[in-house]
């Protein structure tokens, strides 16, 4: 059901500092420039490594989901997991049958692709994102 | 400087409900028997994906690592993230070098190879494990 790990999502209060220490003090080579996502209340960068990307992600607009979590977490911290599945639809509705609440109807992720977000208080306190496969085609 | 995302660490109260939950619920197929780790404090188990893993990690003795987390998190949750490098002890003086905390002198990991922590004070409220990549001969 769940494939690849995709990326791990990092909530951080200053995007430009912490793509400052993905670059200079880990030695990442490839990261995006920072991109707005207003539906999802998100500025984000990626950081791609030979395998696995970490995303950067800053709060935009006022209703940010994240801004909740960096008040919790002024430094910034963990904040999801995206898994790649085949098909969101089918993944949607294969999670509801097994009890999971799923949090929002599928919509355009960070990738392009479409995405859900799986409620953390069901699934061991992880947020977990489903994101469907860039390169599959339906 | 650093290579794959090798892993996300998800501290869990119960190592046998976590791994159901990623079978049974997830349908990750892959899933290590839980090890003990004395020298860490933790139980492990490997959900090995078709590129990345989550390595699930109960408390083990009474001065686990991992107890105050799950103090402050009940239900569990994202612990820290592992990259892979060449060579740990370049990776520990270079990161020294760039004025992180290294929070221990390299010691064998869950995967048989050389692991340091870096300080999440250091690294935006992130918990970094560097990992010596296990086929990297030297």
């Amino acid at each position: 059901m769940i494939g690849p790990l995709n990326h791990v999502g990092v909530a951080v209060p200053d995007i430009r500092k912490a793509i400052a220490f993905y670059r200079d003090v880990l030695g990442a080579t490839d990261i995006t420039e920072p991109q707005d996502l207003p539906p999802q209340g998100v500025t984000y960068a990626f950081v791609t490594l030979p395998s696995g990307q970490v995303e950067l992600i800053e709060p935009y607009g006022e209703n940010s989901p994240i801004l909740k979590f960096l008040e919790r977490n002024p430094k910034g911290g963990q904040h999801h997991v995206c898994f790649e599945v085949d098909d969101i639809h089918i993944a949607k509705t294969t999670m509801e049958a097994r009890g999971m609440r799923v949090l929002n109807e599928p919509r355009i992720g960070a990738h392009g692709t479409l995405v859900v977000f799986l409620h953390p208080g069901d699934s061991g306190g992880v947020l977990i994102e489903l994101m469907e496969a860039p390169d599959v085609e339906h």
